[in-house]
């Protein structure tokens, strides 16, 4: 059948797939947009028809980057709630439902921060690593609470996004000590908290994360201090409650090592793994817009939102 | 009173002091040297005086850098041997005592990688931390004795000594995976040994090692990857029998940022701790030219060695 | 607006303040109930005055111990069923739901003895700590199986609770060893399990209980026998679903040192904290009245029975 | 009341209770399939008097092999979804539950063995214990999905049901390597995850297994390799929600110890109990048809499953 | 044979069985000097009646207290430097025997604080369980190197040994903050050492000390705080080379509770063991006067300053 | 040269090659015998030559068996005595040295035994692995001290060691039961002390010994149940303290599988170690004949019985 795409929706999926659109949330709100785009700019005459086109959309979109958990996410939800027996009812349903979506995803991140901000404690220090809003919206709620804290940044290398964190603790007047990763369990001592961020969370509780993760995990279990992942919904992966595991992306080794050291030191391999996995043991807690969660039951709440459906859920038999 | 000290022995002294020497095989040979020079350069008259003037040239040598560890531990060995009642035969016994230090040193580094190898098995995975000529020679024996042995070498921020280890490992055509540090976890399901060096080991069995050296060793356990520490007994830390702890050197902020990020991040505080302490629980052996040893009962060959002296056994009573 | 709270509620919550009334299930039965009388007593003549009242009311009760988490809980309960648009189908449903919840409450400790005691094998020696009457529903229904059991009991310091324990065992014939608190590590040896009640279980599937619990259930965990806290769902803490951490009363320092050896210690600080709280990791299992819980998902039953409400949810817009 | 029970569905009791019929899934089948006859057959003429006869035709069945937790997940299924005021809606809806049951059993396992093999990666080696069709079934999904496997199989004293995974795993092509179960340890470097089955597992997340699972768990969970519970849902024991534990089968001497061995030793006790039980710490996920769980939220799986009845649920007032 | 025993000796074996004379280092003095009174006043005519009177004064001594460490090691110590083949060269070597050892006595607690002290920082919190002068020495130690300590005292029930730590601590004005024993790992998060006396150390490296030592430890080591333990070599237990275990004393119930609560109580059983063990691994170090050891090592103290004696070394045949 | 071995050296060197002669003790019993014999036979006419008569004796025994650890220290023993400058005084010094060699071997059985006794308490039950005389000396030694003991009997595929333990044990009347080996951990719950041989024991504290030891030791610490190694000081493998790794037998394959079943199984990989090695960290301690040891101090004893010597130390140069 050849179903027509709007060419809207092309638009933003060349915008994902060239990076051009990225971040969990914009991604997964792009993605719901063009959905909504979709619907409105149909002509489809049926209701099969009409569902079809969105189906192709919905792989466009999908195939651009299929390891972003949050953009089947998006599109998920929408099918979810995409109901009717007529053009207009489908539309109404699936525009609505990106309408939804959209609110929730505006709110999520600060409704996230206050949970995780629940945690903290006035005077306490936080370790993070690498940069994730998530994990600064709960200390930026903190604040707003009016608890003073102090941080220990990792610079996380190779691509230094503690850099980030660091000038945006800052500007907030935090007091800011940046380390090497390698530091990090002789400056576990002096912190209360761990505080990290998700690319994604699998059904067996396991926290994808920043290459360095599962070390400075294994490492606050050892010294006894607590560590919490901070991840909105959207960071859920459906595909892991069938057993799937999580793709890790292998980066560019110029990353790592220049061109001149390159060349000083000679033929070696220089492997860059983007994330690592940390086990749902030495995890204490992840913080959702939904409430927090010990990572052993972080399944219960993606039964909730998934059900036990596909990994490509649009294409299901209605 | 007014004791001479040799100038050839304050020019060591200012190389050391200079960094001119260093490395600290190559300190505690050219201090053990020094001491030679003294002894046979003194025109004392009296034992009395030679003892004078030796203690005071031991005393330059030890100024320059109180905590590297090598160096009293040569000062120390020379008057362990150094005995007589007169001019003539304290010269001699010291001047041979500093032979046979310097032929010991010789010798500590091959006899200790003959050990380290006897560790590895062919075809094994090793993973290195920083650049530890003593854990090399361990690498180096191995291949003498026709074991094959691939590498994962971890750059070790801030200085990247991991380079010069990855440059050393290739030129014997051991292949090389150069990660970053926080990889390390992730990469010990492929890892049959961790090898690192040390800067000194204390009595309780702690080896004190370039920043990182203790989560590596976390982690390590936690996987169940053996880690052992190659050090020849120079890095044996006497002070530490008698409960003192090791002196964490603080290096310059400039090794971990610099000043255009620094400009852009902002008023932020930076640390820059140059090693750090890994329990003796964390380690399976510390091998040394003397053998190898649980960290927890090096302490035994520390007694063997040492004696129950005081930190500058040079001002004992005679 | 000026709503009329009954004269019995505001009699009620003067108890509960007052601690006349105590004690987990007696407070949440008494609020309940007055909750009842408020609305039995209305001459509201709207719904939204009747629930402005009803409101006023759960106010002036939650803020007599708002710690006791208990309290909220049962208000909870009866908002969650309180609905019609007329006085009198408000007034039914809140009564009917009072009703409810205290026949619930009836029943909660039986069913919950019930579930504990099927953990418990003939012949066991159990440890507790403190005082529990859900501890000690579960050792009695072990009993009424015919069970035979012995106690090995912790004194429990500062206010010797233990010593409650011990006499009511006596009481059922249960042989029982008194021990000082320091002593238990000692006689986990004898043990085959450990039994704890709870003042609070938490989101994250902590357990808030007398100080000395988490001390107790890590070397139960080293020692390899197992521990179970026995806890009615009122206990579990709402709040922490939105990451609020559970507040720790600190009590008076005349329960741990009387005046005279005050004076003769001379001028010290004496802490005296209520509670302390225990990981998940190191708890077997929460058994409730509703079955036994991983403490890991008791979160699962906390939504079922919650919801995700806000802490004060008769303050939820209808 | 003198109820009848079909002499068809007696048969089929007498063929389980002489272990004719045998298997948690073969088992189940049969004893549905028997409530189908029941019903079919039933020429009851009130609906009180149908219920009465679907009853006892249960209790026939359920007390052929009450440790088979199978058998009553089967009649539950039935009894949850019989409903109805007269025989016929009655008889027509336990058939119809029949059917759905035996159809949803005939895809569990390969619905299971899907989910499964999506943890197994291309190239990793297997440590097997027992013989479980369920954990075959994974390996069978994944040599299905093109990714080459190699065993490691432990012989599984004292029955040897290692053998019969061996023979099915060489038949698929999987290299395999048959080790005593005391070298599991020793093995474990070489294997990248261990999968085990399950007879049955527990409300607290426990894995009831063969003699010789939680040994081979703690060691697994010592040396950093994952393990696995491949388990149907008809595996999962409501009992054990209200604290029920499970029995433990203790089986003939003569498995261990043949009787000219016995008598060379002379007279001591051999004990042989067929399984034991392993803490869900020591586990990483139960893999069911239904979607992977960590151990501590199997709970939850239950609870929707089996709701909070009885264990006998056919018995409950109507 | 018989041998004479001098009055004196019998008066000093008579105060100490009655504990007039008590704590370790006190009982080894006067065991020592009553052995040099039995030296200068025997008036022996045989080297072999000389050593005779020595052995019935030793055994005289040994058996008013055979479970306190400390008097065979003063006993032992004589013994093994007494040596001469007349009356005269063994009466001499005896006296200097034990002024050496009284010599030795005299400084070690001096010295066992130095190198306590060594292990404690400017600012560190410690947490200190019973009373120890051992363990004060390390603190006093620290105060005369000039390093800011704060405490905190577990009162150590039941003989509230913990006042006068407290007492002390107060009048060298450190800050101290009293807990019950039960909030002791709730405070470790806020304590960087931990720091404990011995009644005895085993040749394992186990340390017997206080009951609630070993839960201390465990809950230290979960927490990553370190622990040593401050004992002289006299509590060093030379049987426990050949496996002995150490005795635990039980105390009397009246400790525990008082004969009001008693009768209130009824008839249950107290039991109160002095000491309990704590394994080597739960243990950082032991710091005696002859420097600081792993637990793991100290065997090797032990068999310097003991070789491998028997038990009695007296009797042993010349 | 062409050194003269006398015949009867070579045929106690064939009966041990041909296993005639085995366990450690006698082989180290006879190789010592057969060295008296060279020395008493050898017709040498100088030093040197006898000297070299010496060594070709040695390495001809020591080739038999290199890898049965007692037999190099029996030569080594007899090396390290030899001394002399004349034919006569290294025959006598060499002929005296295998006396005292063959005498605490004697005694050394008894010796261990008593010292693992005191380890044992009455009423204990002990589990062991294999079948080892050391281990059953201690047993022994305990019962003779009057203690009842208990026994659970590890079968100990595949060569059912376990079976000749049970059988001796059951002449001493010490109640048995026997387990397959995977029953282990289920049954360390009723187990007070799990007590081990060694094949042989390394300088970094490891034991090697029957396979499943170390999956022993690591429930038993899991479980919290002391393990100790009984081993005689022949057991110590002085090659370790240079690194040297301990070689592991690997045994026939119809040890585990005969050939019928093999044909039934097909095409598949049978390993068979006879040893696994269980590192220090999980075994409480190693008795030997002088004295007990925690793992991780075994080192002290090796060095002070063999030195810093090569491995075969009768080719050192003199």
């Amino acid at each position: 059948m050849d179903t027509e795409v709007a060419p809207a929706v092309e638009a933003v999926a060349a915008d994902i797939a060239e990076m051009e659109i990225r971040g969990a949330a914009t991604i997964a709100d792009a993605a719901a947009d063009a959905l909504a785009t979709q619907a409105t700019a149909s002509d489809a005459e049926t209701a099969e028809q009409f569902r079809a086109e969105m189906h192709a959309a919905a792989g466009v979109l999908y195939d651009t980057r299929p390891t972003a958990v949050s953009l089947p996410n998006a599109l998920r939800f929408v099918f979810q709630s995409m109901e009717g027996t007529t053009v207009e009812s489908l539309r109404q349903s699936a525009v609505d439902a990106v309408e939804q979506f959209r609110d929730q995803l505006d709110r999520a991140q600060d409704d996230l921060g206050e949970i995780g901000a629940n945690r903290l404690r006035d005077g306490d220090t936080v370790m993070t690593h690498c940069h994730s809003t998530d994990a600064l919206a709960c200390i930026e709620a903190a604040l707003d609470q009016g608890k003073e804290l102090s941080a220990v940044v990792k610079e996380t290398r190779p691509r230094n996004q503690g850099h980030i964190t660091a000038e945006q603790l800052r500007e907030w007047d935090v007091p800011v000590t940046l380390i090497v990763d390698s530091a990090a369990r002789r400056y576990l001592d002096e912190v209360d908290h761990v505080l990290v961020g998700a690319d994604a969370v699998a059904a067996d509780g396991s926290v994808v994360n920043k290459i360095g993760t599962s070390g400075l995990a294994v490492s606050a279990r050892e010294r006894g201090v607590p560590i919490m992942t901070a991840a909105q919904t959207i960071k859920l992966h459906p595909g892991t409650m069938t057993g799937h595991t999580v793709e890790i992306e292998m980066r560019d080794e110029a990353e790592i090592i220049g061109p001149a050291e390159r060349d000083e030191i000679g033929d070696i391999a220089v492997e860059n793994p983007a994330f690592d996995v940390t086990p749902p043991r030495y995890m204490d807690a992840i913080v959702t817009e939904r409430g927090q969660f010990p990572p052993e039951s972080i399944v219960t709440l993606m039964r909730e939102l998934f059900g036990e459906t596909s990994a490509r859920p649009w294409e299901d038999p209605v």
